[in-house]
């Protein structure tokens, strides 16, 4: 939960207020352009946090499909002053020319999706006898929101961790509620963590593109400081995902699989 | 400032609070999946809100530079049931292989932006005598959070608005941020409504495409709820904007040409 430095710049500003208008110094989230070429081919260009780009690299490639394990990468060289992150998988990815054709614009924060039907996320159905009491949700959301909620106020910045057993595992942040949750699985994929069995804490909306994400990692259990989409519940409810959201003083709703909440 | 009903549906849900259990119904934001053609080729597909789908379709094409004025629109055909919009416009855009082989991924919210490089911005340097008193800015915000900030915290949506002589003359809500701002230009484009001299009133995070839409509509003040990153900063500082941003609490930070704000 160490905060990065990096992701944020100082900028003199002028501040207003009843009192009358004074200079001062204000932090802002930097938002930096990252191109990833794939096998020698331009991909994709996200703004994005510039710090875990080796994770959010893997993480991208894995939610869109194009990778499927650690093992797929046969290189990653990451070029921070050039913004660059530079590919070599196995797979001969290139042809997938849908990926590199189609425009999905998602509603927020820059991530697209590799499946436009409920009907391909059906096979993704999450089996898994996790439950997790109220109480650890809401005293996960307070040390997620503790750890986070003046810094994403503030700046402009979402966060999303993974947890187990009432613990923060991995926690990373973003100008993009995407990317956060991309980088959090491109770690698990690039440090061999565990997935199964474990829950996502997110600041943000949890959308249709969010939750497809997730339950290709096989996440049971989601947990948002925000609201979901109607689309978002109805992805959760079909692959068997409980979607809790609007965690907040103590209280919290459960949109879809309640019997895990225990 | 009228509240859009189709935008939100309700859902059965389960709230859990420390005195227990009890089924309930929420509302939560609808995401739409909108398609648009243009002159016969697949465009783009948006997540959005699914109201205002005209608004949408015109900003979008014109935040895009695809076209220029209400008069390039040939046909606009917006299919609701089906999620599609079919354009057709008096320019050859479909040769533009730029922007139908570029894949930029924004910080949030899903725009696209057509310049990556602030030297194309310059040329869109705003020169405007156009003042507004903090107290206005506050006002302004104040009446502007009235309308939204309930809505915008359950229901997860975005909300913009085009605003002159302390009123909101246009005001339009999107689960995207970029979404609402293209709805508000889109409107205007379609309505012969004048944005000189004019001010923008936004929820969200103030990011570079957010600045490039605003800027090529050639508004001089941009007010936001929400914090700007460092790259809308230099863009707004670039283009001769005046950003003003985390209006909350009688307070607010100008990041840049703060002349305006008497």
């Amino acid at each position: 939960m160490e905060k990065p430095l990096k992701n944020t710049t100082s900028i003199s500003i002028m501040k207003i207020n009843k009192a009358g208008r004074s200079r001062a110094v204000a932090s802002v989230a930097r938002e930096f352009m990252f191109t990833i070429f794939l096998n020698g081919k331009e991909l994709v260009t996200i703004m994005c946090s510039p710090e875990n780009m080796k994770e959010l690299t893997a993480g991208f490639l894995f939610s869109e499909g194009l990778i499927r394990s650690k093992e797929d990468i046969k290189k990653l060289d990451i070029d921070e002053w050039m913004g660059t992150a530079r590919v070599e998988t196995s797979g001969d990815t290139t042809t997938d020319s849908r990926f590199f054709s189609k425009r999905l614009l998602a509603s927020g924060c820059g991530g697209s999706a590799t499946f436009y039907d409920l009907s391909d996320a059906a096979a993704l159905r999450i089996e898994s006898g996790l439950t997790v009491p109220a109480g650890e949700v809401l005293r996960l959301a307070n040390v997620f929101q503790h750890g986070s909620e003046l810094y994403r106020t503030t700046h402009g910045v979402h966060s999303a961790a993974l947890c187990e057993g009432g613990k923060i595992i991995v926690f990373f942040e973003d100008i993009g509620r995407h990317n956060a949750i991309d980088k959090i699985f491109g770690c698990c994929l690039l440090d061999d963590l565990p997935t199964k069995d474990r829950i996502i804490v997110t600041s943000g909306r949890v959308s249709s593109e969010i939750l497809q994400k997730i339950a290709k990692r096989g996440i049971p259990i989601v947990v948002s400081i925000s609201a979901p989409t109607d689309l978002g519940v109805k992805i959760a409810e079909k692959l068997g995902i409980t979607l809790i959201g609007l965690v907040r003083g103590g209280k919290m709703n459960v949109y879809c699989h309640e019997s895990r909440v225990t």
